[in-house]
């Protein structure tokens, strides 16, 4: 599929933006039978809709949820179950660290052993950050052969370690048992090629517990994920954009970066986000805005500062318009219903408004309303060609 | 797919009702515009369909017809373009023969030679049943080498060959050459591992010749669809799920047990199979349970009968809801429209219902209210990871 879109794709001035709102969808609230979309006001996203070409997206699959990393992918116009990306290789993302072509990344996890050695806490009380981070330098230090060993903090018990050498390809089996009263296994190679990463990693591991044998309760790690950076076709070079990512979370700058887009400096701000979409307007064709606040209220199970972090989303609206995009596409990376205050496999609302973009029968921005939308129930990696069409930006298939 | 939803799959003590209705699309009376779903009375599961997730399933592919062999795995989440399953293998699962691994099922039909040994008449001129099981005794005792040779009546003139025996793979050519006035086809080995099975089918077709040569009108045999049971993935295994199967007619048992499902006994109506439901709440977190009475009709081209059928089935409803399911799914394994009297390619109408299933505008379960529900127009494979979700079964995809 990105192989056709790149034989058709073709520039012109044309400005896009898409609008990623974490989390968007959402359930109705029991009380009222209402979802969050549908107890807000949100003015301005009615009328856009009005105006729009209107649907539900679905990310992965129907009924599968999506982690941030395969929901964005797919907004992005890569098929997640096609183009997937390890756990590790997320966690370092999420904390952007500058992961490189052929590191090997991984999840750690702080645990607690018993004196037998076998897991009494697979997150070592989640422990707190400052803990974490001092734990950390004890790890950093750890030298193995032919190899750079970098460790760094994330939050709680998590830590990501990075690998940095060669030879460190294939894939590798968990030391988590995922279970408590059993000891963390060893790493498995299970292709030929893992063999030697294997061998450093257990070595890590060995001596890991040595250096965290007074540090109850987090006197063990667990490793899990273990990846490299996958080699994805570049996002400029499939639609001939000149793509820019404007995102406060490391985690989605760093998905961005993924794809090759470039990554704008930006405020903590969504405010912050719109200024530095105006202050780059001429120097892109695509610009990637990521706003955070709906899935963070939708994850603490917060019905209500979900309600009000759409309506605070909605009031930025007007000032998107104004810089003047020719395409402007809204949705989410997957539904975060406040009710289950984790993501959902729901599929979420998605508009497409351009002056080409037809008209349908849908006038509120709703899980509902765009239920009935001339969209459909698209697959989120097709969303990207209708988003480039609209820009007039892909040419004609066959003659 | 599969193994997708199988990395997925958690456990947790929700129960899961699936309900097949069989045959359940339908199309328009002409003298009414309406539906057999738009013309019943259907209260109980338009109130269900109104609190529920509403789509259209496609069990293999628009415009294609499903039988009930692809229409049901379909619906336990096998692509049937995937996993076919041959018809003698259907045949044989049909009359609840216990059909072993290796076996070589055919379906078989009593035909009409002439004295130069061409086709007459390719169904004997549909012999009762009666004629049928007495000519099957005659071929049953036919000897094959190092092989046991099985035949069962099935209706009419039609009947299921098995041998039993090591060395039978392989596929086969069909010996009817579906038209008149030709004679019967040898088999051949359509691969070399199958020389062995052509070898012995002739064999018993040349004796079968000879043991029915005064029995016209059913004077020889044409056999078709020669396989061997698939391997299945294991639907236990898959969705992690101790599933149950409840259903009056042996092919839906038959197509339960192909995929791994415990298959209860139960009496011979639907009043039946919701004791049988509820006497196995306990033990089962899946059941999958079967109402015919749809099809029936539907195949008789008897429109009102499948209104009464599908009223019938309403008033069901409310008895499968006391049970107290946390997802309940209703949908079909392929529409029998009246007005065809036979099954139809039409998408069928589906539903969803939990706690979580979102909101939609349908408020009734019909084909043309299902249309515009959240599930969209669905692959009928996708419908149990989104029941799957729906009982908070799956985990998330990717971090």
């Amino acid at each position: 599929m990105l192989d056709l879109i790149r034989s058709l794709a073709v520039t012109n001035t044309s400005k896009i933006v898409l609008v990623s709102l974490d989390g968007l969808g959402g359930l109705p609230r029991p009380e009222t039978g209402r979802s969050e979309l549908e107890t807000a006001r949100l003015p301005n996203l009615s009328a856009l809709a009005t105006s729009a070409a209107c649907g539900l997206v679905r990310h992965v699959a129907p009924g599968i949820t999506p982690g941030s990393g395969p929901g964005h992918l797919g907004l992005f116009g890569y098929d997640p179950l096609v183009y997937q990306v390890g756990r590790g290789v997320l966690e370092a993302l999420g904390i952007e660290f500058d992961l490189r072509a052929g590191d090997l990344a991984a999840r750690g996890n702080f645990c607690t052993i018993d004196g037998g050695g076998l897991i009494t806490d697979r997150r070592a009380g989640r422990i707190p950050t400052e803990v974490c981070v001092r734990l950390t330098e004890r790890l950093r230090t750890i030298r193995l052969p032919g190899v750079e060993v970098m460790v760094e903090p994330v939050k709680e018990h998590r830590f990501v370690l990075v690998l940095r050498g060669s030879g460190l390809a294939g894939r590798l089996s968990e030391t988590d048992p995922q279970a408590l009263g059993k000891a963390p296994l060893p790493v498995r190679a299970l292709d030929p090629a893992a063999g030697r990463a294997a061998a450093l990693i257990n070595a890590f591991v060995d001596e890991a517990r040595r250096r965290l044998a007074d540090a109850a309760p987090a006197n063990m790690v667990l490793l899990r994920g273990f990846d490299q950076l996958p080699d994805l076709p570049r996002f400029p070079d499939v639609y001939a954009l000149r793509a820019a990512a404007i995102a406060a979370y490391p985690m989605y700058r760093g998905l961005a970066k993924l794809v090759g887009m470039d990554v704008l400096k930006t405020g903590g701000t969504f405010a912050d986000e719109l200024t530095t979409l105006r202050e780059h307007w001429q120097a892109y064709d695509f610009f990637f805005v990521h706003y955070k606040d709906t899935d963070k209220a939708g994850e603490d199970g917060d019905f209500d500062a979900k309600v009000a972090a759409l309506e605070r989303f909605d009031a930025f609206l007007p000032a998107i318009r104004e810089v003047g995009p020719d395409v402007l596409a809204v949705t989410g990376d997957h539904a975060t219903p406040s009710v289950l205050a984790a993501h959902g496999w729901q599929p979420v609302p998605a508009l497409v408004w351009s002056r080409y973009c037809g008209a349908d029968p849908v006038t509120a921005f709703t899980e509902r309303a765009c239920a009935a939308g001339s969209l459909g129930v698209l697959p989120a990696h097709h969303l990207m060609p209708v988003v480039m069409a609209n820009a007039l930006r892909l040419t004609k298939f066959g003659a």
